[in-house]
C-alpha cells in the first residue's frame, strides 16, 4: 500500500541571488519523495542515465523511500538548468536536456501497483496515462505544467478525466481553464471528474478547492531567507499527498479537515525546500521540525 | 474623537474586463472613509475642484462621515483614468490631472484634531507631515506610493518617522527597502520608529508585522467576480483602521489580536469594494453583510 510517485530525477544546475549549485540532484520525484517521507512509505518509479554513478542517488535513500523503480538505462540523464530573478517567483530556463526521459515508458514495479496514493508528477500526459492503467490507488493525483498544456491539451484532458486531485500552479491553472477567477477556473477542471483541486502560487501560498464548492487557503510559509525555490512546488506536493497517505492508512478514510491540514504540512514541506540548494535540506529536518513549523503556520494564520 | 483621514477626492474614469465606468467619485479618502464608516465616525480632510456640484459628494454622505473638511477651491477637481489587464492586479494608468490637488495644503478643523486615529492616505510626505503636525491622534498610520518613494524618499523617511504604522502595498515596501525578503524588508520600516506594518498584496491578501516580530498573513476574501479593483487598498486600510478606532474607543486598548482581526475585517472590505465599479458596492453592504464575510474568512483560512 502506501503512495507510489511517477516522474522525473534529474541532475540540476541552479542559480539564484544566494549564490549557485551545479550538477545536483533533482527532479519532481526527488523533491516529492523526500518531503512525503516525513509521513509515509514512497515508492519512487523513474528512469536515469548510466552517466550517474551508485551513489548519485544517496540523498534518496532513506527508510521510507524505495528507489527500486529508478531505472537505469543506457543514455544520459535529464539534465535541466535555471536562474532565478531576485523576487523567486519566476526563473528562466537555461537549458533542458531530456536525455532517457524521452523514451521513459515506465513499467510501475508489480508491489507499487496496489497503493493508497498515486502522484503523476510532472510528465507527458500519454505517460501519466500509462502509469494509471497500470496502477489500483484508492486516491491519484496528478500536477502538469504550460508545455502540456499547449502541446498537448488533448491527451491531458484524458488523464485528468481519470484522476481524484488536480495540484497545479495558479497561472498553469488559469491558462488550462482560460478564466482568471480561481473558483471559476476550477470548475473546468472538476467538469472533468476530479473533486479536489490544489492551487500552488509559490510564495503567496495555496488553496484548496473541492467540486462540492468547499474553498479553502493558506499562506506560504514566510521564511527568514529564500535560498533556492528549486522543487517546492514538488516538496509541497509531497507533503500535501504524504500527510493524505498516512491519514488514509491510518484512519482509512479522508475528510475535508484532512485536506485542510494536508494544504499546511505542503506549505510547510515546499518552504523547508526553499532553504538550501537543491535538496539539501532535507538532510537536515527531522518530523519534529515539521511539526514545530505547522504549530507555527496555524499561529500566523489563525486568530486564537 | 474617533478616525481622522487626509487624502484624494477625485473623478475617475475606469477600464476592466468587466465594462467601464467614466467619471464617478473616487480618490482615497472616498474609498476608505466608506469602508470605516461602518466602524466608527470618519472625519475627512481633502479638497475638490469648484467644477463639482453640490450633489458629487452624495455618496459619501452618511451618518458616520464628516464631510466638512472636503475644501471646495476654485479649478479642477483632481481627475483619474486607468485600465485594469485581465488578472487584476496590474493596471495602467491613463492620466492624472491633480487639478486644485495640486494645492492642497490641508488645514485640519479644529474639531477633528484630536482623534483616537489618523490615517495620512497616499499623498506628498510634505502634506502628510504638515497634517501630524496640526493633529493630536493616538494611532497614527500613513500609505504612500511608488512615485513618493522615488521622487521624495527624505520626506517620505521624515513622516515615516512619525507614526505608529504603515500600510503599504508589497511592491512598494519592497522598493522602498531595497529588499525582497518581507521580514528583511520590514525592518528598514521599524528602525525609522513604527511598530506596525501592514503589507497590502493585492488578491494575494495581506501580512501583519510588528517590531516585536510578530507574523500574522490573511488571505483576501476569494470574490466570485471582481468587476473592479479601484479603491481596493484604500477600502482595505478603511476596514483595518476603522475596525482599531472602533476597539480603541470601546476598549480604551489595541491587542495584537485585534490587530489580526482588523487585517481580516480589511480583507473583507477590500474585497467589497471590488465587486462593483467605484464606490458602488458600498450602496448596497450593511454591517451584517460584513459580519457574515468576516466568518466566512475564517471559516476559509482556520482549521476548525
Amino acid at each position: 500500500m502506501s503512495l507510489t510517485v511517477v516522474g522525473t530525477v534529474g541532475v540540476d544546475s541552479i542559480y539564484t541571488a544566494s549564490g549557485s549549485a551545479e550538477n545536483v540532484l533533482g527532479g519532481s520525484v526527488s523533491y516529492f519523495a523526500l518531503a512525503a517521507s516525513y509521513f509515509t512509505h514512497v515508492n519512487v518509479v523513474s528512469i536515469i542515465g548510466t552517466d550517474l554513478d551508485a551513489n548519485a542517488l544517496a540523498q534518496l535513500r532513506r527508510t521510507n523511500i524505495d528507489t527500486s523503480g529508478i531505472t537505469p538505462v543506457q543514455g544520459s540523464t535529464f539534465r535541466w538548468g535555471g536562474r532565478y530573478h531576485e523576487d523567486m517567483n519566476h526563473r528562466e530556463t537555461l537549458y533542458t536536456e531530456l536525455g532517457t526521459l524521452a523514451e521513459f515508458q515506465p513499467v510501475v514495479p508489480e508491489k507499487f501497483r496496489d497503493c493508497d496514493v498515486l502522484f503523476l508528477a510532472n510528465l507527458t500526459p500519454l505517460v501519466q496515462f500509462s502509469v494509471l492503467k497500470q496502477t489500483k490507488a484508492r486516491l491519484r493525483a496528478l500536477d502538469t505544467m504550460n508545455f502540456w498544456i499547449e502541446s498537448a491539451r488533448q491527451d491531458l484532458v484524458e488523464v485528468m478525466r481519470l484522476v481524484d486531485i488536480v495540484i497545479i500552479a495558479e497561472d498553469e491553472l488559469r491558462q488550462f481553464a482560460g478564466a482568471q477567477n480561481l473558483r471559476s477556473a476550477a470548475r473546468a477542471v472538476f467538469d472533468l471528474g476530479p473533486n479536489i483541486l490544489v492551487v500552488k502560487m509559490g510564495s503567496y501560498g495555496s488553496a484548496l478547492l473541492t467540486a462540492a464548492g468547499d474553498y479553502f487557503t493558506t499562506a506560504a510559509f514566510p521564511i527568514a531567507e529564500a535560498i533556492d525555490p528549486t522543487g517546492a512546488g514538488d516538496s509541497f506536493a509531497g507533503g500535501f499527498l504524504g500527510y493524505v497517505a498516512e491519514q488514509l492508512e491510518t484512519t482509512g478514510e479522508i475528510q475535508l479537515k484532512t485536506f485542510k491540514q494536508a494544504l499546511l504540512y505542503g506549505s510547510c514541506l515546499g518552504a523547508f525546500a526553499c532553504e538550501g540548494f537543491g535538496l539539501s535540506r532535507f538532510e537536515s529536518i527531522s518530523k519534529t521540525d515539521i511539526a514545530d513549523r505547522y504549530r507555527n503556520l496555524q499561529e500566523i494564520t489563525h486568530i486564537q
